[in-house]
Parts: structure tokens; sequence; C-alpha cells
């Protein structure tokens, strides 16, 4: 037997622990082409909570009564594939369990060479590379332009402000404890940041963006979005990848309209999701393994250890408890 | 001597007769490479309210107690340049005034063989070329998809459906009177129209619009914009032209955050003024003038009478009271 987590109730709301429930179950047999895989690292994102609601967005809801997916490390521990070796490390769209079933077409070994397995979940995965597509193709920054990226110091942020650097902007972030901010400016080679729970956020960035912003990569939205409308400059460009501050508002999510400001500076919003570009991962993934190789991409994580701790790293997210991406480590690679 | 309108206050929220003075100045005397204008028609335009606010914005605000200006078609009555004579009809940014002398290069003359001349200052003017270059540039519609205008009656909007309709869309229009609405499908040609004033637009939409929507061309803002975000398909494009309901708004101008919509979608919104595409004006002007002839694009005015009534016709504006261009007619054509 092994455990399993399952979405019991669709959160109203920010999600609580009544939401999900930690079952039993039993832990599949492969057919032929397919692998079973014992879970290693799992990633938790503030997208799923998306995935809880019901109705239309860019990936399908999860079903009530079954088992949460996401992105997963997890090692072969039985193969009927030609494909995979018992021991082999791969990364899928797997369950929130300790062991999967699944065919050798959905996974794909990593090379550990490159990088720790981890890192396939966050800068070398879809956490990096939406930092990649949605600051290089909407944000398009500039040598010398100012780049204003919000939920700075998370897994997509922390990368979005490292990849402005290294294309020549200054970089200011945005994030929620001085912790934070450190890494940011010290770690992380940002020009500035902004601690939005101790700062005014309007008055911090006017002084933080003296030549204006030319660039918003959007990943809370709510009151720090707003705060940055009135400073773009002519043509500023806003990768819009995530609105957390808004996920969990029942209530509705409502602010100043940007319509004015977006005429006044002929500037560009654009919602992005990494599916948009799955025909470019390639590209992606060489660039950003090189400047992890130069070490001009530095990458954090935050792991909470053991299975039975996973939907505490994923409600942690909504309290902005991690510092760069979130991971539950669920068991060892041997 | 001649009479001239002066902006003496800065409007606060909607403008008022207050905010204005018409007075009497001196007609100037032409020097060599100027010509003496008189005034033939005044366009006036929702942005002109813009203008009239301090601060930033595309184009620098009027000064007070100056001459407000717009686009002015008129009459060369005197000239001091080889490029006109005295009789021309001449199209250009001039003064609310009935006379003004230019210097030569600051006009230019209008074809009245092809249009009327005061067509030069919808259709074949500004107002053509900002449906011209926001639809097919930004919106971008593609045969079969569903485009929404809002403000769809006035002089970019009832163009902007007509040219929708010409690259094989499905257009619904959006406006405040069941006479634009009859306008707007037996005159125009739109497949569906809306009057906010009666309807509830967000059911009203879904009703038009069973295949959500591709393009949403912006006019207004405010509650029509906030009805169309939850309808957008995936992919959809949102040229930001005008946000009339926000203009005289001092509260501020609030409304339902959009970025979880784009993101849901990967839908993009993207200010602009007409401006921007300064270097394509002539290809622009030459594919409105070639479906015009054509009989593809048909345009309403709503012409006041008379030069003292120019500040009426401009308060109009935003009691939505015109159908197509707002004009005043100021001098016949001799």
């Amino acid at each position: 037997m092994q455990r399993q987590i399952k979405l019991i109730k669709r959160p109203k709301g920010t999600p609580t622990y009544e939401d999900f429930e930690l079952v039993e179950g039993p832990i599949g047999e492969p057919s032929a082409g397919e692998i079973l895989v014992r879970t290693v690292y799992i990633s938790v994102d503030p997208y799923l909570r998306g995935r809880m609601n019901e109705g239309k967005s860019y990936i399908p809801p999860f079903g009530l009564n079954e088992v949460i997916s996401s992105g997963v490390i997890g090692q072969v521990v039985e193969s009927r594939s030609e494909r995979f070796a018992k021991g082999d490390v791969v990364l899928g769209s797997l369950g929130w369990q300790e062991y999967s079933v699944v065919k050798d077409s959905s996974v794909r070994k990593v090379d550990q060479h490159l990088a720790p397995a981890s890192a396939y979940l966050s800068v070398l995965g879809m956490t990096g590379l939406t930092a990649y597509f949605g600051l290089l193709d909407i944000g398009k920054p500039k040598e010398g332009e100012t780049v204003v990226v919000s939920g700075a110091a998370g897994a997509v942020g922390s990368t979005v402000g490292q990849i402005a650097k290294i294309k020549g902007a200054r970089v200011v972030g945005i994030a929620g404890s001085d912790e934070k901010v450190k890494f940011l400016v010290d770690e992380l080679g940002f020009d500035a940041a902004i601690n939005y729970n101790t700062e005014d956020v309007a008055t911090a960035l006017r002084e933080a963006c003296p030549n204006g912003i030319d660039v918003y990569f959007e990943n809370v939205g709510g009151k720090i979005g707003d705060a940055v409308f009135p400073l773009l400059n002519n043509f500023a460009r806003i990768p819009v990848c995530g609105a957390i501050s808004g996920y969990n508002n029942a209530e509705g999510d409502v602010g100043p309209r940007v319509q004015s400001y977006l005429i006044k500076t002929s500037s560009l919003m654009q919602g992005f999701t990494v599916g948009n570009y799955g025909s470019r991962f390639g590209e992606g993934a060489r660039e950003l393994a090189g400047w992890l190789k130069e070490g001009k991409l530095k990458y954090e994580e935050t792991i909470t250890e053991g299975f039975d701790h996973t939907i505490d790293a994923f409600l942690d997210l909504f309290k902005g408890a991690n510092l760069g991406k979130a991971l539950v480590k669920v068991a060892e690679i041997e």
C-alpha cells in the first residue's frame, strides 16, 4: 500500500486542510511499455490553485476525489519498457502519491551531470521556461531598460530577474520579507528590491525606478500590480504570468481599471502559460542550462521533507513562505 | 475680429460650460510661407478630454487660457505660399476659432473628388486610421472569428465594425440607444448589436457571442469592458483605444482586475494611439479610400451647426449623443 493525496472539496478562498484527504491506496503493477516510479520530489506551485476550481482555464480542473498531480521527479523501481532501466531518474506530471505506474512515453530522463535532479522542477523545468518565455517573448527587455518583477523571490520571479540582468536591464524585485529582499540584491544581483509588507510599494517603486518602468513581469496582481501602472513608460510590456494575490479571493478581485494607463503609454499586457511555447522548450532549456553552467543563473529551493507534509507545503505558498522553488522531498535517490 | 474658444479651467469630472470661454480675438496676417484659413469643420473628439487634464499622456495637455485645437477642415482665404491658392480646402490641427494663420507645411489639401471634405475628419482621417491600425495591427481578426466593439456607433467604432466585416469576422456592436443598435445592424451590416442602456450587457453578450470573443475593440472601458473579459477565447486580442466611461471619473475608475482573465486565456491587451502608426498613414488612407469607393465602408456624421455651438457639441460626446463622427460646421465651402 502507499499514501496518496486527493482533492475532496473545491476550495472557497484560501485552501485549507479540509479540502484534501491523505488516503491509502494500492501500488500499481506496470504492464508492457510501462514503468513503476517511486516519487522523489513533488513540485508545489501556485497555479495548481486554479486547477482546484471548476470551470474553464488553460488546463482542465482536477477531478473531485481524484489524486492531485503536478511536476514530479521520480526513480524507476521496475521497468517493463526498453527505454528505461531500474534506477533511472525521470521527470513527468505525476500524482501526489508515493508510487506511480506510467507509460514510458509520459516521462523523460534527466541529466544529473548538468544539475541536481530537483533543478528539473525549477530552473531547468517549467518554472525556468515560464520565466524565459514570458520575459523574453513578451517582455522583450532591452539593455538599460527597467524591469520590475513581483513575486521576485519565488521560483519564476527569481529566474526572471536574473535573465533580465543577463540581458543588461536594471532589475527591481518586489517580495514579502527583508530576508527575501536581501537575497535578491546580495545573492542574485538585483539592482533594488522592495518589501511589500513594510514599505509603501508605490513610493518605493518611484524611488527605485527613477526612469520609469519598461517591463513589469506580473506574478501577483492585486495592489502590487496597481502600484506599477502609473509608472509605466511608453510602449511598456507586461507579461502576465500569475495573480496569486487574487487566486484565493472568493469575493472578487477589484482594483483600478487598467485601460487608461495602457492607452496613455501604448503599453501591452499579455497573459501566457508556458504551454504556449511547447515547440520551443528545447531552445529555452538549452539557454537556461548554459547560463546555469556559466554561473550566471542561481536558484534556490525551499524543500519540505516528507510526503505527509505535501499539503503544508502547498498551503505555505499562499503565505509567501517559500524562497525560490517550493518542493516536497518524498524519498532519496538511490 | 473673430471668435475663439479657450480652456480656462481644468475640468473636474465631466466638463461643463464654466471650463471654457468664448472670446473675441484678432484675425492674424499671414507672413511669407503662411496662409490664412477660414474654419469650415471642427472635429470634436473624446480624446480631447484627456488633453484638458494636466500631466503626462501621449500628447501634451492644452495650456490654460489658450485656444483649444483639434482636427479642422478649412478653406484658404489668403495665401502667401506657392503651395496653396485661395479657395483650396485644407486639413490640419488648428485652433477652435473662425480663422487661423498657419505655415504651409502644417496643413494638406484634401481631394474632394474622392469624398466630401468632412470625411477627412472621420473615415479618411484620424478616426478612420485609428480604427484601421488598432483593429488590424493589434486585433488581427481572422475570418469567422467574433469581434466585439464598444462605442460601436461612434466614429471609430462604426469603422472598426465595418473593417472587421470586410475581413470576414462576425461583428457584435455595443451602443447606447435602440436607434444606434438599429443603425449598426440595418445600415452597417453588424451581425448583432446590444443597447447597454436597456440590456444586461453580460447576458446579451453571451447570447450574441455563442462562440466566445476573439477580438474586443475597447472604446469605452468601465462596466462594458468588464462584461467582456469572462467571455474571451484563448489568445484573444484587445486593442485599447479609449475608455470614455472613465475620462470624467474624478473618483477613480475601479472594477474587476483583468490579470486572471488574461492568464486563463493567454489574451493580449494593448493600448495604442494612432500616432504610433505615423509611418504607415499612407497605407491606411489608401485602403480606407478604396473601401469607401467600393461602397464597403459607410460613415455617418452628427453635425452641429455654428461656431457658437462648439462647446455643446463637445459636451454632447459624453452623453453619447452622436452617431458616427461629431463635427461642428462653422462655414460653407465657397
